[in-house]
């Protein structure tokens, strides 16, 4: 059988979403036929990350500084914050290569069920934000889930009083979907959302 | 964006089989979140594994030892070899707890496609394994793939000469499988092999 050190690696590797026990055992011998260009590479790069990885300060995302490269980033617009749920998001949302503002992360969503309230989330740090910075426009990018649809109503109730704009990503149908494999909330949030393209 | 020390790490993970670009982003992350639970003691290990990893100069297995645990165990039968392709195979036949002789791990299969011959696998050291340790009998557990059935033959081959008896893992319907869902390879070798049960 496999010695107690390799049984530990697969257990750790385990753990890692994305891999059940079987992938891990075969991912760690894969690791194991690799030792220099893979298995000690991947091991320094994790040490060296979990030694220099920072929470940013203003936006909560994760950096090897207190503030991270995008609230650092002169070029950007810092009138305008998307505020989203996780770190993911503010991946998926660079790599469209779109937006050009700031972030807020809120560290999740409120929910009942998993007893989630606004005190955990990183909602006062966004109020902070947006009075410090003198913020224009704030963008809701939560998930067009329940909870996340709920989290944002409770913020935009919270910024009611406040001087600015606030709107949230347009809900529609997804580029390349085709209408007979879509879900029916999406096909009615899509219809209420139409956009007039020609009016007599 | 991700900084480049977090680009690095995702670049490694997605290296590891069963991981792509988008769910090594994903266990970056959940490594991020968990540093002194996950990510430090996945790095520690990593290190010790490639550091004490060693090859079984018996049978090709992998252990912190020259001699691997199953080679050295003196209550397993020292005459009967089971030749495998891989060391996952060795690990699969160990956790059926079925058998409990010695292995030979090859180190792959023949295959004219991918341009792998006799030389580069461990046969030569299987013949001398065989010599040296007086083997009565060698079972060949190479999978029932069309280069593990090649590599099989040529071996039952190479052996035809010395003095002991080969034998190959049994074929045919899979412990709790339906007869409607299997292919016809399966059942016809399972027909070709049927166990007389009553014989008039």
């Amino acid at each position: 059988m496999e010695s107690q050190e390799i049984k530990n690696l697969i257990k750790l590797m385990a753990k890692i979403p994305g891999l059940g026990p079987r992938s891990a055992r075969r991912s760690v011998l894969s690791l194991i036929k690799n030792p220099e260009k893979l298995m000690l590479p991947l091991a320094k790069s994790l040490i060296q990350v979990s030694e220099n990885i920072k929470l940013c300060s203003i936006c909560g995302n994760i950096d090897s500084d207190v503030i991270c490269g995008i609230c650092k980033d002169e070029k950007r617009d810092k009138n305008t914050i998307c505020v989203v749920e996780d770190i993911t998001d503010v991946w998926a949302l660079e790599r469209s290569n779109t937006y050009k503002g700031k972030y807020h992360i809120l560290g999740g969503v409120l929910s009942a069920i998993d007893g989630i309230n606004p005190e955990d989330l990183r909602v006062k740090e966004l109020i902070d934000n947006i009075k410090i910075n003198n913020i224009k426009e704030v963008i809701l990018a939560t998930s067009a889930t329940l909870a996340g649809q709920t989290t944002s109503f409770y913020i935009t109730d919270l910024l009611k009083d406040m001087n600015l704009t606030v709107s949230r990503l347009a809900q529609g149908i997804p580029i390349g979907a085709e209408l007979d494999y879509l879900d029916d909330g999406t096909i009615g949030a899509a219809l209420d959302s139409r956009k007039i393209l020609n009016k007599k």
